[in-house]
């Protein structure tokens, strides 16, 4: 069977990423019940660990010799855990990646505690790394990131809105961890001014692609592969782009509907299923993965400045890997 | 009227805390609704800054001429106000310095989010002042802080647990942002080690004292100066050290009784009554203030290593403030 560029990745950052799990056992440490549980729980789900290889990805792409690549991947990593323990309490998600959330078992308070911790331990190792540049830019994402999800917040259940919004959304929520995940390699391996932003520009644009297929994965994945349950966005009245496409595509009748459906407070049970025979009616999610693959295309783009190489080459297969896949 | 030492070292910090405050309204600019709104409610609410003030305290106490103090008590600044946002959504606290909560008031999930955000955006503060020793100092605080809280966490409603546990938990929580906040001061002012070390003594002394006085307060200060609800931490069921003194001193019917009480399911509502009842015979907030008076011996002794001059005066006179205060 071939490798998928996902098994790709991970093998050719195989090494790598052992001594990043190491630190993360390590940066788990603490005499507390919670921490080491809530972390275990979460980090050991089998989450792909994309950013991070991406950061180590980025890094052996433009040459790097040293090992910053580790510390600043865990650092990665422990940013985005910390913003799904957080996420999972805004949510009141109960399932991520097959297993009951965090917040579920051990109530929000532990998440929301355990999610600081890990941020904190996230920017201890980049000042370790030491590299200011890199610590910019993940301080920054930092922020953004909570930003992006400040905003999808203050968006819940309102409509109608424009599609520009919710792709500042997805920007600041996924994208920009996705670049600067990737940005800091070619910042570790000092590499020119463009090349970084060629990076970055491919994180983000990936990342775009990434957020892109996971709404609309919410609306037609199998829970088994997803991981999480399927309408979870619908229920908790978070609008992404399918539903912002179907909204566009509404005759009066089927407006009514939608605002009803998007409000908790009015939203029954069959209308996800209503939901879901309007999707397929006006076709919208191949509308939406239509829209990945032109963020596919730009990631691409900003991919062909560097040389072929083994990295290279399996980033460039790990963009269609994030727009074609189930889970 | 005399001045007390808070009144005079807000005298003398006023130019740089002016400073500070345009830093404080440029970081919560941003086009979401939740995040200058709640920002503005909690840093508004008339805190009294006292850790941004031992950043500017202990950079002129060690002779620093430059602008870092304001952004790095900026950051600090940040730092406390994310760990009041989410702890008051881990506590379910309704009031807080005489307002309602902005969890009370906007929900729990943008009091996370927003927690976050100035987090981020205190990172990215130090991250511009640029000083790797400063950084490491705070970046270890947050994590340290929230490992504090988790142990909090953990403890509630247990009883009998040790004084040393207690200690343990209000150093992590509170002392060490106090200590960093006059540490960073003294780094931004390249001092020698001797005199580094004996600011964050200083700090961490002054926050042991200050919060002994806090967990006092929750049980005999008033409402109106304190700003929030007398009894919050009893009706959680958070054992700090009056209730830990109590209970070394309780013969069985007394044990029995505080078991039950501290349980939130078996607490009943005369039951906080009966707790000060039992402090007053036991005489537990004398030997609590008495804890604080300890540490704050530990702290003027830190001090006396420094030169007689203004700030040293005000640091001096700012331990016995805390100790007497009654907010």
């Amino acid at each position: 069977m071939t490798k998928t560029a996902i098994e790709k990745l991970e093998a050719l950052a195989s090494a790598d990423m052992k001594q990043i799990d190491r630190l993360i056992i390590s940066a788990l440490g603490s005499h507390t019940r919670y921490i080491p549980t809530i972390g275990k729980h979460i980090l050991d789900a089998g989450g792909k660990r994309l950013r991070p290889m991406l950061t180590i990805a980025g890094a052996h792409l433009c040459g790097y010799r040293g090992k910053g690549h580790i510390g600043l991947g865990m650092a990665v990593e422990f940013m985005h855990t910390a913003t799904l323990l957080h996420d999972d309490v805004v949510d009141e998600s109960t399932l991520r990646r097959a297993k009951p959330t965090a917040s579920k078992l051990w109530g929000n308070s532990a998440s929301v505690l355990v999610g600081d911790f890990l941020l904190g331990q996230s920017f201890r190792k980049m000042v370790e790394i030491g590299s200011l540049e890199a610590l910019e830019v993940l301080s920054r994402a930092s922020a953004i990131i909570a930003e992006g999800e400040v905003d999808q917040l203050d968006a819940k259940g309102k409509l109608p809105w424009g599609k520009q919004n919710y792709l500042n959304i997805i920007n600041a929520k996924t994208a920009e961890l996705f670049a600067a995940a990737c940005e800091v390699g070619a910042i570790l391996a000092k590499t020119d001014k463009k090349k970084r932003k060629a990076l970055s520009d491919y994180g983000r644009h990936l990342g775009m692609a990434f957020q892109l297929v996971d709404d609309a994965l919410d609306y037609s994945g199998k829970k088994q592969a997803l991981g999480k349950n399927i309408g979870d966005d619908f229920r908790e009245g978070k609008i992404t782009l399918p539903l912002l496409l179907a909204y566009e595509k509404a005759d009066r009748q089927e407006k009514r509907f939608w605002k009803k459906a998007m409000n908790p407070d009015t939203q029954e049970e069959q209308d996800f299923a209503k939901a879901i025979a309007l999707f397929e009616h006006h076709k919208v999610l191949d509308m939406v993965l239509a829209e990945a693959e032109q963020y596919g295309k730009k990631a691409q783009k900003a991919l062909s400045i560097f040389e072929k190489s083994k990295w290279q080459q399996t980033l460039h297969e790990l963009i269609n890997f994030c727009i074609t896949r189930h889970y």
